[in-house]
């Protein structure tokens, strides 16, 4: 991948001093453009090896651009919030918003380039983690990023004359340290590795571009001119239809759905609900209290039918713990900072620390069920979000967190029955709106979307759990239960 | 304050179970309709003794409200990125939005009676300590918050007990730490200490509710009560009109500024510019490298008049500096989450990291300016804003950042010949609109205003800088002059 990088390009100081106005002004030309129309943000990576200029050429693309509207980061050591955090958290949390450009030094290939390199990991785990960083690239590319990726080459002989000369300038001498020698040392090694994962993650959607680095002035003008050329192309495309594309989706011939097949009759008289309330609320209490649990976290997703008891069910969860211990995040229309964002944005915000939980009241399967069910997103939106959910709980998984996900289902009877009730009683006159009415009359459409999002998000680490819910005694005990029953089994 | 506090309150627990489900309908009632209309935001602040119940007060009131509208934030160690920032950040951090109920276990008083108590800081210090944090809500309770503020109170008699009975319950004991005990050893200590404290905040606006905490029932239906009736209260006020109760303020009878007395004609020759242009940003530079920089962070704010210069002078400041060690934050319309928080939220979201800098293009002071002559705020807001953002800054000098403020001033011909060549240039196209257009037919109210606001917030921490900008050689030299000067002389 490297050798046409090894060519020795070379610009002129000259040809590049009558080329820099015209690539500047341009440049500007996009960068406004795309701030006034905001259709998509910018992701530019810029990685590579030691000594191959990376800071100065991102100090040239912030002369050339309108500093304000750039947002630089350069990574290193986690903070403490963090690093409780799966590994990709640092990066959602700094997604540049529509409109502008993010420059990321340090991305999301150090880490496991890095921990290659020094035999942390073998080959597989490379593998792996490139292939994740596929799925997030093409996520974003998806969901209206622009992602740019710069990798500065250097030979090893070019890269030795490089760190020497800094070394020998007193003004940048300070700049190269042991550990760049260290590396130095490593560079076949870190080559081959670097290759592989370049290799990896060099798609149609987000090519890399290796950019020989020893000279400057070919340097920046490569890598101007491509950030240009890439914005451009993406602000003059025409609006795309990939939905047309998107395979259709085929209901089971019988027309019969998993939550068709579910058995909503099981219930609880009262006084057993009592005596099991107390028993699982004991036990899920004692299991926050175990020290094993202040290494992990506890997401819990409640969805379900309106009226299904999500309020109540969850209300049991919380009064079995310690109110520092738990947030109730609940999910409704996204704020302006979220719109502009990809949309799985606004969970990564709220993710728990270590020895809590966070329990989401709806959750990011609203893409797969309102969105989709009101048209709110494309057909190909929701179609990707299944497997980019997997890809999201699986990365929480990861981190150490324990995730229970429930689906409450009750009869469209009893559906009635609650809304009716709740209109007509004080304190719960605030449960109930029009809106309400208009989903129980697409109550067909809900079912089947939800059909299919138990089907396709199903996985290993984040099952779902059906709740039978026209008994609510018997609902909130078996969320409890599948609580407790799942976090013992983690810890 | 405590006498009251030590009389022996009690509720029995058929009482209690009398008045629960009343309290908590209407507990829930007002905080739907807080929810609703969404008119302003509830901070429950809780402190008191060790043992006197705090946790399990918000846990009752978790059972009673629903949680999903509820933050709770138990705040111990900060974390890495909080140790950075002013001691307040944290709290800004977690404000809930208008609309939402925060409790705070552990809270901005925490610290400073801590410290008092251990002797770390004397009783001049406590006072200094509470008379910022008796700004801090002046200011929540006029950007509509209603702090509502609990000091549980046990005799040492009381505390003993209280805690020999957690002991001896085995269900209990762990709650029990030395640090405990090593605190009621310190009991009267605390309580002279907390006196103080209380005393000296508890105000008209945000007063202290110190309540009796050997009693259980007591004290969740005292606290349940309190709450209700200061979020009903507040509910039903009727608008307030404060603007009438605000002085009016007098220009001076001659008509003549701070900005009137400038004198915009000091120009640089091109060569001279550059000259010292190089000189400067090598300056800069030089500073930011020094390890004296990585402890302290730099804020520079650039305000001026329309077509001052501020971009042109920002990119001089940026180009000096490695992109990795500044962030320049533009400033326009709030997104909706900052409009649902006190004004000063959002640049406290932008605060530098150590050893960066931070370069406000335009800034808080928009609520003097830009605010004040469009009437976006009220007159007593702006009015009350001035020492506000004073006693911003001084949080932000205190915690170790060097502050720098620069009003732009051009003549209004400059102004006119200006936006006259923007319009005209391609790549200047996106600098001009009818805005501008708007703002300098309100010229004199501007300067005006302006002329108030660097009166008014010209302090020590952060006197404001006037920059002579008819020239912009002249004017970015000043800039960067100020900038070192003031880094230098910091360090």
């Amino acid at each position: 991948m490297f050798q046409s990088a090894e060519l020795g390009h070379k610009l002129s100081k000259e040809e590049f001093a009558k080329q820099e106005p015209a690539l500047r002004e341009k440049l500007l030309d996009v960068q406004y453009e795309l701030l006034e129309k905001a259709p998509f943000s910018v992701v530019i990576v810029i990685g590579g090896v030691e000594g191959g200029g990376k800071s100065e050429t991102v100090n040239r693309l912030f002369e050339w651009l309108d500093p304000r509207h750039l947002q630089m980061h350069a990574l290193h050591e986690p903070t403490s919030e963090e690093a409780e955090q799966p590994s990709m958290y640092r990066f959602w949390r700094r997604l540049p918003p529509r409109g502008k450009i993010g420059l990321f030094l340090g991305s999301w290939y150090s880490g496991p380039i890095l921990d290659r390199a020094y035999g942390r990991t073998k080959d597989v785990d490379l593998d792996t983690a490139m292939n994740e960083t596929m799925h997030f690239e093409r996520m974003l590319t998806n969901e209206r990023v622009l992602v740019i990726k710069f990798w500065f080459h250097l030979t090893k002989k070019a890269q030795k004359k490089r760190l020497e000369e800094l070394e020998d300038d007193p003004r940048t001498k300070w700049r190269v340290t042991d550990l760049d020698w260290e590396r130095f040392e490593m560079y076949s090694k870190f080559r081959k590795i670097s290759e592989r994962a370049l290799r990896d993650t060099s798609t149609g959607f987000a090519p890399w571009y290796i950019v020989e680095a020893s000279d400057p002035q070919y340097r920046y003008a490569t890598v101007g001119n491509i950030i240009h050329d890439a914005i451009r192309k993406r602000l003059d495309a025409p609006a795309q239809n990939t939905a047309d594309l998107t395979p259709p989706l085929v209901k089971p011939i019988d027309g019969k759905g998993i939550l068709d097949a579910l058995d909503l009759t099981p219930a609880l008289p009262k006084e057993e609900y009592e005596d099991q309330l107390l028993k699982q609320q004991g036990a899920l209490n004692f299991l926050f209290r175990k020290p094993a649990l202040r290494k992990r976290s506890v997401i819990a997703v409640f969805e379900g039918v309106d009226a299904a008891g999500k309020g109540g069910a969850i209300r049991r969860v919380t009064g079995a713990l310690d109110a520092r211990s738990y947030d109730v995040i609940p999910i409704a229309a996204p704020t302006d900072e979220e719109k502009a964002r990809p949309y799985l944005w606004r969970f990564w915000r709220h993710l728990p620390r270590r020895g809590k939980m966070a329990i989401f009241d709806r959750s990011w399967y609203g893409r797969v069920l309102v969105e989709r069910v009101e048209k709110f997103c494309d057909e190909d939106d929701w179609m990707r979000a299944y497997g980019e959910i997997n890809d999201f709980e699986e990365s929480l998984a990861k981190s150490g967190a324990i995730i229970v996900k429930f689906w409450l289902q009750i009869g469209k009877d009893v559906q009635l029955q609650r809304f009716e009730e709740r209109a007509s009683t004080t304190f719960k006159r605030f449960k109930i709106g029009p809106e309400d009415w208009r989903n129980r009359d697409k109550w067909d459409a809900y079912q089947s979307a939800a059909n299919e999002m138990i089907d396709r998000t199903s996985t290993e680490v984040a099952p779902w759990t059906l709740i039978e819910a026209n008994d609510k005694y018997y609902a909130r005990i078996k969320v409890l239960k599948t609580i407790v029953s799942t976090i013992e089994d983690s810890l």
